[in-house]
């Protein structure tokens, strides 16, 4: 057993071979350089954090799911499960300053025991944003139309962007009187779109028939704006109509922004239900059967750090991405060969100039002052300095 | 003290803030660049492995300074103290084929109880280079010719690559008689040139007076080619010479590139005497008191995943790089400001293109719907696009 242990890649992570690993970091540099362009500035945070930043009140992770191990004090130390809360934890405790807005974007791995995403992963890399310190259908728009602009610029196009709204589903459940559990139960089966259940569940509870008609319709609150409308009819106090008249602004903007095609809207997604404070949402894309990308507001979580500011964010998958582009056959390739530049030691301070400027000028090159000879002839081209000298 | 460490980064990590991010990540690019177009493939490994890929005989790892824990199936998880063993372990089973040569790198983190390099350190970014498969003085010059080649490339001048050779100490010990224990004695006090108490320790062993005189010689055996007649003169047999002749055909090559004025040779370094099996080199820089760089040949490690093929590399210190950098006011900062397109919601679709072609055109550029102003005129620049339209 050990043995074979020895010679495996963990379960849930993945090498990446040259020729994939050539691919991911061209479609990372794409993303970033898109990132930053649009004026958000990339940081870093440990692999790891203190065990605590991970425990709220308001925004639950789900402890089971995280790798943690300890550090020689003795304190617990977990492996991130995603990058909002460390920016969370960081923009609290250096970078806040009352009124101002900062726009931070990552490229980093996460870690869990996850069945979210790729079915098993324990290590994925995730490519986002945080917007911290702006409220309103704007900023929400905003990081929105940054994840459909590069999906754009790194070559997708079959997806769609699915709009929900936790604040609708809190507004209609607000001063029914139920309990955490009962909340998460019909919250779990409104997700999963199971409406035999939701019945039986709402049947149980003591609510009054036109939230129960309401629930009940929120998996089929989808599509184009005439889903705002039925929502809004079926609003039942200001809480919900905020949140029907935040998402019908963010639509807008999006719309004016020329994405219409890309977005559609469904109350029904209520996934990180707990972390998320008004609008979510999520990418889905042909190719894949799990979410590309997920994001969302999350007003309360600085609070947790002792800081008052609203954010809103998203992450792509990158391991996703990869596998969509793969499939459609859109992979980046490496291309061109290296150039073996074949001496002895007496051409050999010449051919070393040589060389190094050949990858000067870009090209890929190495000195052989040996008689070996296996390089393949399909990914490398010899050249004798000896005779070109 | 829960509520402390919410707001802590853990012991040893680091926060990368935007300014420092973007500087890391232009060293990290330039490296990159330089280890891809010197012919070598980038590659990723898991940030952890099974415990088993770093339990080996022939080359151990300090076990207590890994950060190990359980997978949900009670395997041990370690944390990578470095790339150069899941590199062996992937290229063993997933690369390897009968005398080819493989040029590999990588940026990755690696992770440990540490006090090696920057002391304490616990999650650390490693660039760095593998080439297997080849063996010979000209392979080991040119992976030290890379490192050298890196570190000029990112600005660095006040830097030396000393180099030294275990096959010496391995070989003047042959036949000695000595036991593990007080071999790792004798490696350690002659590393910390320690001669007065390895002179006490020589005195108790039952060994040639001139093997005596030759290991207490050791730490002095440095400088130029001197060290080299020097050491030859006090060589007992064939191994040590084979050694000698190995780090002289080394010297000889990189002085032929041009790069005599960065080394120097030191029989007297033997860190990490275990892991390497012949050259062994570190970077030694102005403006930080530990090694910027370390590397070495490494021709055991493939056995212990049922390979056979010799080995060598470095690893360069991404955080000591940027310490350099920044005491000698090199480290690189960001310039320009970021556009802040305003608009209204009437004019937002052709602000939005407008913002889009900025983009495009390598400007960062955001778009503000909202009448918020809180940007800093240092940072941003503000463009009124109802006026310009």
């Amino acid at each position: 057993m050990t043995e074979k242990l020895k010679k495996q890649v963990p379960a849930g992570a993945w090498d990446y071979l040259p020729e994939e690993c050539a691919a991911k970091r061209k479609i990372e540099n794409e993303i970033r350089d898109n990132f930053l362009v649009s004026g958000y500035q990339e940081i870093e945070t440990p692999s790891f954090e203190y065990y605590e930043v991970f425990m709220h009140d308001s925004v639950p992770y789900v402890q089971e799911n995280m790798m943690k191990f300890f550090d020689q004090q003795g304190r617990i130390l977990a492996l991130r499960p995603d990058l909002t809360g460390p920016i969370a934890r960081m923009t609290a405790t250096k970078l806040l300053s009352e009124g101002k807005v900062f726009r931070l974007c990552y490229i980093q791995n996460a870690f869990g025991f996850l069945n979210r995403g790729i079915a098993g992963k324990t290590e994925f890399t995730q490519a986002g944003v945080e917007m911290i310190g702006k409220k309103g259908a704007d900023a929400d728009a905003e990081v929105i139309a940054l994840a459909i602009g590069t999906l754009l610029k790194i070559g997708f196009d079959g997806f769609k962007i699915e709009l929900g709204q936790v604040a609708y589903f809190k507004g209609l459940l607000a001063g029914c009187g139920l309990d955490d559990e009962q909340t998460e139960r019909i919250r779990a089966l409104v997700d999963a779109k199971n409406n035999v259940e939701l019945e039986y569940e709402l049947s149980r509870l003591n609510i009054d028939t036109e939230k129960k008609t309401a629930l009940l319709e929120l998996g089929s609150l989808f599509g184009g704006p005439e889903a705002l409308e039925r929502a809004d009819l079926l609003a039942e106090n200001d809480e919900c109509r905020a949140a029907v008249e935040n998402i019908r602004e963010v639509y807008d903007i999006l719309c004016g922004f020329g994405y219409e095609k890309y977005i559609s809207i469904d109350f029904g997604i209520l996934n990180n239900f707990n972390y998320y404070s008004g609008i979510i949402f999520r990418g889905i894309s042909d190719g894949i059967g799990t979410p590309i990308l997920s994001g969302g507001r999350y007003d309360e979580l600085l609070r947790e750090f002792d800081a008052d500011a609203p954010a809103t964010g998203f992450a792509l998958g990158v391991k996703e991405l990869l596998v969509v582009l793969e499939r459609q056959g859109k992979l980046p390739k490496l291309s061109g060969k290296t150039l073996v530049v074949r001496t002895d030691r007496k051409h050999m301070a010449a051919a070393f100039s040589y060389v190094q400027k050949l990858r000067e000028s870009g090209k890929r090159a190495l000195l052989e002052l040996s008689d070996e000879n296996n390089y393949d002839p399909v990914l490398f081209e010899t050249i004798d300095f000896k005779k070109e000298a």
